[in-house]
């Protein structure tokens, strides 16, 4: 991540009865608003960086855009106010997904979406189901190296995280190697963001890469693993009930607390190589 | 919290070459489908309980409802599919609310957010600015009281977090003292459920209380805050840059990092007192 992602600012260090001026770095939140076929669709509070990426990731997870084919382009839109400069994104879609995004903006017309979120826009509780039911990967991945992955992250990131507010993700081989990764205050953004890389690069089912994440593990990042075919979620944190049901009902591999060598598997734990 | 909110599962543990199935429990997320007058409005992912309370929070939050006037009744819907039973509210409003919900479902049709989603639903960048502008408050509060805040908001879960997966929120009152209280998967949710709290009570704005939450925080609950009119916001961890521009912008106090004796101010210092 560029020094985008980090804003330094003043603020007043107390401890105890002592006060003093002080420099301080936070992680930049800032609105993405992806415009499809030149129509607002959604504003994602996000960490600038990857934004081409994160569109992409997003309108897959949303599920608008299913392959590559149907991405026609991607730009940044210099038409709007000095303030959005830079946070607004346009995607054309071409074929199916320019109907399947004409259907969804007659249905709702635009969302935002926050940076942890990543199922805005759905209709009822029956809308939830995703469309695609399980995933492949008839593999199998020694402990060792799913313990890793926490590590390997964070030697990826290439900014330490200085604010204490940024979440990261990374896509890794069976060898527990760093294929993609991406950092974002919201942790499913950081997803969007590897994911949709993965896609504009055709690459998809992502059915021989495994997904970390360092924080918690909801049903949303349960299910755009499940979107791009990733067989095994690793989280540094704990997974939320949903998102455990999600992982044993589509075939995928659900590792929770990965620290050190100890970890929790709460789903087809077959993956996992004694 | 009441035992809903938690669920246990088996698991099975690793550590290095041993493995072995166990017991475990994580936080409960399930889907909540918010209904405005018979009309479906959002779906919340949350963790159950508080259900009455989070439903006009969030309608808060969206500007739907600005007074506890405008709502007639809350109520579980039970004319749902089996699946659904317990996760639907119905919220009844009347005068001016009712014509903001018609206005906001003409533009946008149904929306769902996550445990972690505050601000689904909105159109543009733009449209990201709060109808109120400030908040109220001309007190002070000595910076010991502000750090004893995270010690009173974990005394006061009715449930130790057993999970590693749930946020918690509270009110207080400038004596540190817990008013309100809530847990949650989502940050949002748990100040949507206190301050939907407050607002049924018809206590709003809050402008002699502070808010407290366990993690981050993001543009969207200082928004929160802002509409709910608490004058404080004390986070034990990192705030980001939007939510510092906000909390500078309407007259919010912002204190980050609350750990021990020791806090970062990053916004509106002069309500601390030495």
């Amino acid at each position: 991540m560029s020094t985008r992602g980090i804003r330094e600012l003043r603020v007043v260090r107390l401890d105890g009865a002592a006060a003093a001026p002080d420099d301080d770095r936070v992680a930049v939140e800032e609105p993405l608003e992806v415009r499809v076929n030149g129509a607002p669709f959604a504003v994602i509070m996000r960490t600038p960086g990857h934004d081409i990426t994160l569109a992409c990731g997003f309108l897959l997870a949303e599920d608008v855009v299913r392959h590559v084919d149907e991405v026609a382009a991607v730009e940044q839109c210099d038409d709007v106010e000095l303030e959005a400069l830079g946070n607004v994104v346009n995607v054309t879609v071409t074929g199916e997904a320019a109907e399947r995004v004409a259907a969804r903006l007659g249905e709702r017309r635009q969302v935002i979406t926050t940076a942890a979120c990543g199922l805005c826009g759905r209709r009822t509780i029956a809308s939830l189901r995703s469309r695609v039911a399980s995933v492949g990967g008839a593999w199998t991945v020694p402990a060792a190296v799913v313990s890793s992955l926490p590590v390997a992250l964070r030697a990826a990131q290439a900014t330490f995280d200085v604010t204490g507010g940024i979440h990261a993700a990374a896509l890794c081989d069976l060898d527990g190697r760093v294929r993609l990764a991406a950092e974002d205050v919201g942790r499913h953004n950081a997803v969007d963001k590897i994911v949709g890389r993965a896609l504009l690069d055709g690459a998809l089912p992502l059915d021989r890469l495994m997904l970390v994440v360092s924080g918690r593990t909801s049903f949303e990042l349960v299910q755009k693993a499940l979107l791009g075919g990733v067989p095994l979620v690793a989280g540094v944190s704990a997974p939320s009930s949903l998102a455990v049901d999600l992982a044993r009902a589509s075939g995928i591999t659900l590792c929770g607390f990965v620290r050190g060598r100890a970890m929790n598997v709460y789903a087809h734990h077959e993956r996992i190589a004694g």
